[in-house]
């Protein structure tokens, strides 16, 4: 074998074969150089068939299939409560496994999982997808470069273009653990800083109903870094423009930002001023591109025996946050990380 | 059968599957909503399997086969020389075609194929994919809609990244027929008005050796439209920065303009300024999903049985400026487009 | 006496005239209409004298002279620490009186001097200049018109160019006092909200000889308004791109923001991408039309008996909000505005 | 004398004082460090001394008074027709002279006036205020670095807000001695480079009265220059969203572009898209700074002995433009610049 030979296409498994299962299965299947769709399950068996119809491989008839055969690598897109069951079995088949976030709401069920990963010694990515947009790697690569200096001050603001429903909302852990949590991820990745500190503030102003669940659809975070950093990042659930997403790294030399795209590149001036189109309005329109690069990172890290660039610490450190924001939310005050660490 | 019956899908034989045949087969049978990749033929036999075989089709060994079979569409895009026996063949077997452009460098074997495309009264759709570029279709609907009054001026450029081989240019057609043909024909799409009169001047800027082949590298060409909308275009065969094509009209009542997208939306801010990335360097990352619009657009022409959106006058007028661009040129005088229809 | 009758000009005297105050009298001398300079005086005489030279104006040789002569307005524009004698001066004066910021930075005797301006029912206008910049009061009027529907969320960023020197800033109040304070404003202004609670972070990151004074050079401000509305405000002493300046309001149906001007319009693409001029450096560039608008909107407000735009409610909040914000700091917790104004 | 010495502010008579003759005078008063206002004159004498009242100058009851007095420099802002002589007075008088363009609208005379401003060896510039435009500035220093390569291709928009008078029409030398005359300097300004060959077409689409006075309200016209370059200058004489001015050179290494600023710097989106302010109407708005660097250029030169920026070559060399575009509108063919020169 040498250093010419090609390599063989990593085959990959989605469970789950939800929106977004089904998305990382055609991605795989079409869009990923190197990586080959191998099987699908889904718990939903005509859900399993379908898409296995369409993108021309077997539908398993079991998670067992999946990791009893002999696929290289294990993507669990199924609902967040298979998570750790899921990511135990693939520890203890030795499989690769890419799964979307989050691993659990509960800290204690999480360790057991990522324990149990780092032991077998398996690749291991969570699907924080916005690390591979473009622009906000091109803010990332910005600061570790030391193009723009020390971090001093970050903005994120992540608002979606519309509410989920009250049932989601019920199951999703809330507006910190199931949208803000990829903000938090954010934050540690542009600045390469843990956060020590976390300060929340938020309210219902677009659904009133989600208050009957106890969660909330728009807030305004703080958070401290080691080393003195300070983040603020913004969430709501309905932005009426569309779905706005950017990022924004203030250092001692300089500034970095990723904005959002327009839906297509043209305007229009009149005497009434100047018009451009809204944004794209769906995480799937406006973060494409992402997915097939997290896809593509996947591949290269296993093939090359390396840490995938989003693994388990990072799959932690963000849920931490997300506890420490709903403490400090209810608490009203800052809340320091160790006091959940602790916990 | 009812209104509600679904579609089946449009089966599309695709013959050429070089760079440009292999995206359109790949797009037909992944990303195009009710159309279908039935077969492809190319006659080099090992490309035609590859692509089968990655798309999971068969591989037809003859055009004959691709005509006498039950395909209900064809597209046509193999090397230009060989469009017009095509076209024949596809009136022949009464098929829906696709036809990349141009249609013929010689406008008599062009008005010879379109003929009995028209005469079969086939749906006949020509590639001119720029149409359906969101941004470029945006201007065009500035101006249908009347948003901003008549045209009077409009701007267009198109700038290659790098020029093609010599040995392309030298069977190309020139500059004129081979890449300002698309702006002759945006000229006409977002105006909706003739050309009656066209000026050109060009030279050889970029690639010395282009000189050899007769051609040029780099031009500006004006137009005079029926109803005296006057547009400027200008071509160079070599971009440094990347991919740029921009279009604009100017009317009594304001403008619309399609502007270039950068790589991606990251920006980076020192002492020395603001830096953005470069454009898109590649024509497929550009225009992409101009190429998905454009077969959605074929396939609600064909089932709606209305006339596609690019059709037999939008393939002929184009190659009739290119040719009164080629004679300015030479004879160093504006021409009128009917001394090119009387010859 | 008619309605077409032309106003005699607003005869105004200048207070100081340092760099601020010298602005302020070259403008009331030639760019604005229905204004005139009357007489200009400072501390230090000679400054007086070239001044007045320079603009063609008498220089007074007290304040008295100032208070007791016949002109309509007196422009405060002397060190921090004289304002309050000066209003109070004003008040007994019976004259308008426009005032730079702050009044005090102490809230007592703020309320002292705001008292007698009250009492005295004279025309008063505090100097938030950045009201009047037009990039900033088309967010205000998008909310105010109710565009972008009710206010969830403000992003309020403003960074100097470079910091202040030592011996400024021992005198300044401090970060929150000096500088915040304008944004503070902002936030009021923009959402026409009252804030509620004030929660800071704040450090010394770009001049290590700040923290002799007591002082930060860097901070993060959350703010809660009246009905709900979260606020958060950056600012650092430094930035290496110029001086940025934004504000951003997001509301339940859509967002109005307020981006920063280049220092021209110029732009340059090569295959390193696309490079941009830095920020404009120097507040003075960057505000110049507000100062000028600002003194219409006085010069109005006088002749039309209405109150001017930001008057002594504007003067003491953002006070009140800073002295919170200090605590915050402090103490480590968010502070509500009733503990401060209780004090 | 020593080199830290300070120079006298020079001293400038102004001579006319119409709408742009004012504006030259205030800013010479107030805003042009090293200059002075020295006296003006208007053959319409209340005019004189209503700006010699506003500015606090002598209003010179001759022309003769101006350069029979002891100014170092004159500015002829006069009606166009009066130029010629004024400039022989300077000549005469042997004052630095800052002239409005054009000198004249006939060549012949123009030839005069600026032999004889040649044989005096006085310091002369003509008022082509754009080069000073900051953003169009850029532009050149683009070109002259190197740091786009060779210039290969150029486009000029300029467009105003709205028409002008019929009346001032009929005596103003058409469209393209009028108005295009700043873009033929703007193309050679930007190149470097020589104009050889124009080829012209336009036509009355905005104001039908203006075919009354034989002129055109829209135009777009290719220039050749030497070495090949090729620029496309377009013109309207109404633009629905304000005053449009835009350059672009492209080259064999990138791309400078100068672009509109708007009105502000705010923006509103909404689900209808984004909205931005219009560009700003007036010309002395959007031209402000170029004025005013324009003095400080011709200060500069005056006090330097080194010929003014934009001299007798650049005063000459646009009016023959001029002419030939206009001869190529009449002949409907390309024409050499030569054969406005034989002339």
């Amino acid at each position: 074998m040498s250093a010419t030979t090609a390599v063989a296409p990593l085959q990959i498994g989605v469970i789950g074969v939800g929106r977004i299962g089904r998305m990382h299965a055609a991605l795989i299947a079409h869009q990923v150089p190197g990586a080959a769709l191998g099987a699908v399950f889904d718990a939903h068996e005509p859900a399993a068939q379908g898409v296995a119809a369409e993108l021309g491989v077997p539908a398993a008839a079991s998670v067992g299939e999946i990791f009893g055969g002999d696929l290289d690598a294990v993507a669990i897109c199924s609902s967040s409560d298979t998570h750790v069951e899921l990511l135990l079995a693939a520890a203890e088949a030795g499989k690769a496994v890419f799964c979307e976030k989050p691993v659990s709401l509960d800290l204690t069920e999480l360790d057991r999982a990522l324990d149990a990963v780092q032991s077998a010694g398996i690749p291991f990515q969570i699907g924080f997808n916005r690390r591979f947009d473009p622009g906000h790697a091109s803010v990332q690569q910005a600061v570790s470069s030391g193009a723009i200096g020390e971090p001093h001050l970050v903005r994120i603001s992540s608002r979606d273009p519309a509410p989920p429903s009250l049932q989601y909302v019920k199951s999703s852990g809330g507006l910190f653990l199931d949208m803000m949590i990829h903000d938090f991820d954010m934050a540690r990745f542009v600045t390469g800083r843990e956060v020590v500190e976390v300060f929340a503030r938020g309210a219902v102003r677009v659904e009133p109903s989600f208050a009957q669940a106890g969660d909330i659809d728009t807030a305004l975070v703080t958070l401290v870094h080691d080393g003195g950093c300070l983040t603020a990042i913004d969430n709501s659930r309905r932005a009426a423009y569309g779905y706005d997403q950017r990022v924004e790294v203030f250092g001692s030399d300089g500034m970095a930002v990723s904005e959002n795209p327009h839906g297509h590149t043209g305007a229009v001036l009149t005497a009434a001023g100047e018009r451009r189109p809204a944004l794209p309005y769906f995480f799937l329109e406006r973060y494409l591109p992402s997915y097939v690069r997290e896809w593509q990172a996947f591949v290269e890290a296993v093939n090359s025996g390396t840490t995938p660039p989003a693994s388990t610490g990072d799959a932690r450190a963000p849920l931490v946050i997300g506890l420490a924001a709903g403490r400090s939310l209810r608490e009203g005050r800052p809340v320091r990380i160790e006091e959940v660490q602790a916990a």
